[in-house]
């Protein structure tokens, strides 16, 4: 990106995230949310000691993408297995998506762990990505570090600390909102990754990802797994990526780059791809670093080229795996 | 509920409820609809008089739900038989569907008659779901009872004055909104009562309905029937429920509770299911209460378990129902 | 239209066309537009030397629409071919459509062509269907001329002179948003039009569009076509229209007068329906003029009559042409 232009982008992404904050933590009992103050932050309850609800998901969701993108529940299509799904569209993707809402940051302190994510990994600025995409800020007096942690508990004073340290702001501008992947929130959160995920692979494909222009997704909303059971909780929310999701690129690029990664960027690129994500993680001994990680993408991808007005569309949903996954018999 | 959190809920619903009609009396033009005084309170004609509009039809909705709910229209699925649908969601449904938008409230005054729904049903207190879920409020000087009558004519004064009697306001603290069945408004607002539907019938079946969570319907919107002819208004807008409508509802509860209910929640559990509701209500000579009233829900309903993980999906769509009803031919 | 009632309602469409554009002007970098001042008026670039985007189109098309109608991206059908759709849906389709979003202005200056859409006709008022449907106006000194280009150039400041002197206002007073056919916003701002289209073929034939009360359309969102490709591009924002759009209209009126047009209104009443728009654009030689005007209509249109109770539906979609159109093989 251009540097003065995306700083000034950047910067908008901890600002909107932080309004977004302080407009959910007024509305915090509507959401069935609840504030807790932890170590001098702000920590917003959405699952963990709360029920937390839908529209707290959502909240969730835009928080991460630093309120760069719409994303609202919508129908799903009739043969996905719920009725329900959650769509998201964005013309800001790297700064959002990648700067924002991937989850790149193991946040590991005492016995709590939970991956991390939101604007506030752009202030810390450790990820190889971050680094290579120039998605890094700097804090000033105003800064606030925004983020949201996949967790079944509230973090710490001492996970709050890291976090303030690690982002360079004192802990009371530290806002995090958490829920864990089985409930309510989390899941709807976790299923607003769909654009995410396709920009993901597409920079693990070695594809310049900044020359994604605007993005859309739509991918079903799947039960919550028993509380607890997070493995379970991560197989849905991951399959209705992986065999649910359809994704729309609108990219700036010359064919030929287009060509050369089209066809890998859909899950069933992947030889993993097939069974529901529970039943693989369990096969590679519940090790993330086993899977194949091109597994983690769309079962859908279309690509329209900016260039030149082609159209690349690759991948297919997979109902029938969503259906083992989702426990859902008829 | 909780008491004193409940309170504090049920109170929201009538100040939102109230300060989304001033804005929409303020808008009334714009809806095509109109704001006429009557015995001191405000009414606002959305198809009586007045043409009304797709959008006054969800602000109707949205009063009833105390505002407590999101409403949009949507696309229908591909095979049911109208374009447009109407989706809504909650994470409020036993207050907003069943303290507000349920129709419990037979309004007759000399020769006026009406199916009243809204948060001024919660003002008045007198039946016994309301009790039972207790969803009863009293109004303080600053309450206005909110409400909102299926019918083809304005109320008059003396009716106006039952509902402030009933409710425990002044006059000038009445707000209604008024739309026939027929109506585009009114189609709308009946349409968006999918998931107030599967509520009331698990209410019925004696399930502790306070244990749902969230929930979400789509129903798709029937064309208004004949200006006058309130049974076939009844039976498309029926139709559209027992017929076309696909609940999902998240519910906290073991799961011998659910097993015991689900698969008599869709309409198809009934046995007066399988015929237009205008036929169905002809032969019971139209009396609503010889219809079976396990009839009344919705076509589809998936219940997933915040407990378990588990997942009930009961029912079926009977687009060619639908057809017969909205007397489509292709 | 009744006169007075009249005069409000279009001058509101001026009204909030010009809050819209001064609210979009100051978010112009979020939309990734500019603004550029030209001849005295401020010009929204949406895609000719900005990127554009998503959220721009939306904007351009409630700019035409006068902000008096609902525009969103939602789920396209399963079949057709891309996943996003663009849904419209307005309680005042007369005014908003015709008044405000129909492409009826050729603006020609020394070597500037566009067609100019845009509450900014009615103060223009020269095309036969203003008048005859009585949507003209007259700019008083606080009148805003906002229109819309659909153009791969900006105007200059000729071409805004001439926009001003037609208008009536001074150049100051003029706002425009400029988009290529090729590029995202431009693409969705013409999908926008699918009730636009319904209503204006209703008007050719010879149908008294004032009896249309409410309407909604759904037509999915085409790739744009490569950079400067404006007939290809042309071509498939036609063909989304063509052989992708569905409209309902609610419409009060005599069945008979219905009865007299229905089957005429969607595009399969055309002989030059059933090929890529492109492909009869070429037959043509390119001339608009000699293309069947009966073409120019939704796929699908459903028409529900307020008096009777009555549906029409006809036509239907061609997904197959559209894969053809949109140049998308799987």
């Amino acid at each position: 990106m251009k540097s003065e232009k995306n700083t000034a982008t950047l910067a908008l992404l901890h600002e909107r995230a932080h309004a977004l904050f302080a407009a959910s933590r007024r509305r915090a009992s509507d959401l069935r949310c609840s504030v807790v103050e932890i170590g001098g932050a702000s920590v917003l309850d959405c699952g963990v000691h709360e029920a937390g609800s839908l529209q707290s998901g959502l909240v969730l969701a835009k928080l991460c993408l630093g309120d760069h993108a719409e994303v609202n529940l919508t129908p799903a299509e009739p043969d996905m297995i719920t009725d329900i799904a959650v769509m998201v569209s964005t013309d800001h993707p790297i700064a959002a998506c990648l700067g924002g809402q991937y989850a790149g940051w193991p946040l590991a302190a005492d016995k709590f762990f939970a991956m991390a994510s939101g604007p506030m990994r752009m202030l810390r600025g450790r990820e190889e990505m971050l680094q290579h995409l120039n998605l890094i800020t700097t804090a000033d007096s105003l800064t606030s570090a925004v983020g949201v942690l996949e967790s079944d508990r509230l973090p710490d004073a001492s996970v709050i600390a890291e976090v303030a340290t690690a982002c360079g702001v004192p802990a009371a501008r530290v806002c995090l909102g958490v829920a864990p992947v089985t409930s309510i929130a989390g899941g709807v959160q976790v299923v607003a990754r769909s654009v995410e995920t396709a920009l993901h692979k597409l920079h693990a494909l070695e594809f310049d990802v900044t020359k994604v222009v605007s993005a859309t997704g739509i991918a079903p909303l799947p039960p919550g797994a028993k509380p607890g059971d997070t493995v379970e909780g991560i197989g849905r929310t991951n399959d209705a990526m992986l065999y649910g999701a359809k994704v729309t690129l609108w990219i700036d690029a010359p064919d030929e780059e287009i060509d050369a990664v089209a066809m890998k960027v859909p899950s069933e690129s992947s030889s993993d791809h097939g069974q529901p994500f529970a039943k693989i993680f369990k096969q590679y001994d519940y090790d993330f670093y086993k899977v194949d990680p091109m597994l983690f993408s769309p079962a859908v991808v279309t690509i329209h080229s900016l260039a030149s007005g082609r159209t690349w569309r690759c991948g297919k949903l997979a109902p029938e795996i969503l259906r083992t996954s989702f426990g859902i018999d008829s």
